[in-house]
């Protein structure tokens, strides 16, 4: 199943990316709940399933706005540096332990939505990467458990400010409206290994990044456990994974990201997330 | 003024902290607001300020439990190395511009209550700091106008996990339960500088830490200039400015706290925020 958040008609909905278009669950559900977040808290996927498989599309693809997958999630986390190649890249030392950093909400772009390019710096740069969403509270999970707590998959690029990068990880990361998350979540029954993905990111249709999720350093579950060591997780928190090489920043001359262009991030058995560059 | 947040008769409520106790400020506003940070966000500290002078108080402070000043920032940042002593005892560089990193709001503690030494490690620092309550939503705020963005000031502990630290800033400073914020906000017409201002960390009685605010690399000023060039500022988002020498890590040996301590941070002009260390 295909989960999207997305605006249609003036109100802010969720609902499964099928074949002919969108099956609005929030109609479906009455307004049960008010958005992909509180599905997930209510533990009520199975109950979308159904509601899905026996539907057709109530709206098509074009005619709604999608919103970021997870619009409202509670905290988004992110692994750096954790595809060898890319440590390479950029000249840092390979971790013993995931290194990670956080993003505020007002990040995030939807699929087919702009990213900024802020007024304060041209190094703006891309990092394809799988995202994860937590489906339960939990804390202290062990890697051998880890892949139960995560309710989907979806693709995310971890729009990257360099020379504030330098600054600090935060501030790099932090611009508004430099966190593409999308387009769908695919649940997790249909993802059997979220190590045997293929990542590809495309700048104006070029192939800049080229990978397999198995190259990861710190899998998903060893990150889950991580991150569950150090905080609670909730459900709706989305956990960014890290990026493998070919990033701007890693080339000769530095490839930067400006208005007017196209980037794409693809994930096999997710899609296509796709968004415009803009400048601030 | 001296603002609140707390907990009375089963409901969380805002008030002013005066001679003989709390005014109900949320009783007195009739439920307009729900929290302090709705009542900054609508530009209403005057008002509050105009019933606080005609009331006494309606409840003892000893009868409330207080909930941190903000209880549900939208944001939580924090300047790292903001004291040159502090620097050197750390054996970090010099910073050239802000060094900043987030903090999650599972992370806050009130004043009275327990701060909380996680099981996964025994490297558990103090570190005593100012902290700014924004006061309006704000973007681009250049040093000379950046005081007026400010609603007040409170004291605020930066409880740091060190071996975790080494991993990444994030995962240091994010274990739940290790930011006590209070006792309350001083709102900025009563703190004519906030440079002007002396800081006293004491771990069971003892003074670990005492410096004065003019002795910061970035000054208030500055901090809110660079942080809105990276993202916008909120009414209620809570900004810590960093801490000066005296931390446990830059002793030898080095100073942990542990189940049973007792911590307090006075900030002259503001007041004393004191927690019970407790071990996870």
């Amino acid at each position: 199943m295909r989960l999207v958040s997305f605006r249609h008609a003036g109100a802010n909905k969720f609902g499964a990316a099928v074949e002919d278009g969108i099956v609005d669950l929030s109609a479906r559900t009455k307004g049960r709940w008010s958005s992909l977040r509180e599905v997930i808290a209510a533990n009520a996927l199975d109950e979308l399933r159904t509601m899905t498989k026996a539907a057709s599309a109530d709206v098509e693809l074009e005619d709604v706005e999608l919103l970021p997958v997870i619009p409202d999630p509670g905290k988004i986390l992110c692994v750096g540096l954790n595809y060898a190649s890319h440590v390479g890249e950029v000249g840092r030392q390979m971790p013993t332990v995931p290194s990670v950093f956080s993003r505020l909400h007002n990040t995030l772009v939807p699929h087919g939505g702009d990213i900024v390019r802020p007024r304060a710096s041209i190094d703006f740069d891309y990092e394809g990467e799988l995202a994860i969403v937590i489906g339960e509270r939990c804390r202290h999970v062990s890697r051998a458990s880890a892949l139960s707590v995560i309710a989907g998959y979806t693709c995310f690029i971890d729009g990257s400010v360099r020379d504030f990068q330098k600054h600090s990880v935060f501030a790099g990361k932090n611009f508004p409206a430099t966190g593409p998350l999308g387009p769908w979540m695919v649940t997790s029954d249909v993802i059997a290994d979220p190590q045997r993905l293929e990542l590809t990111t495309r700048l104006n249709g070029t192939v800049v990044q080229h990978d397999t999720t198995d190259h990861m350093i710190f899998d998903v579950a060893t990150i889950i456990e991580y991150l569950s060591t150090v905080t609670w997780l909730e459900p709706g928190d989305v956990i960014a994974t890290g990026t493998p090489d070919g990033v701007g920043a890693g080339r000769k001359p530095p490839l930067w990201m400006k208005g007017g262009d196209r980037l794409e991030v693809e994930i096999s058995g997710i899609g296509t997330l796709g968004v415009n560059v803009v400048d601030e």
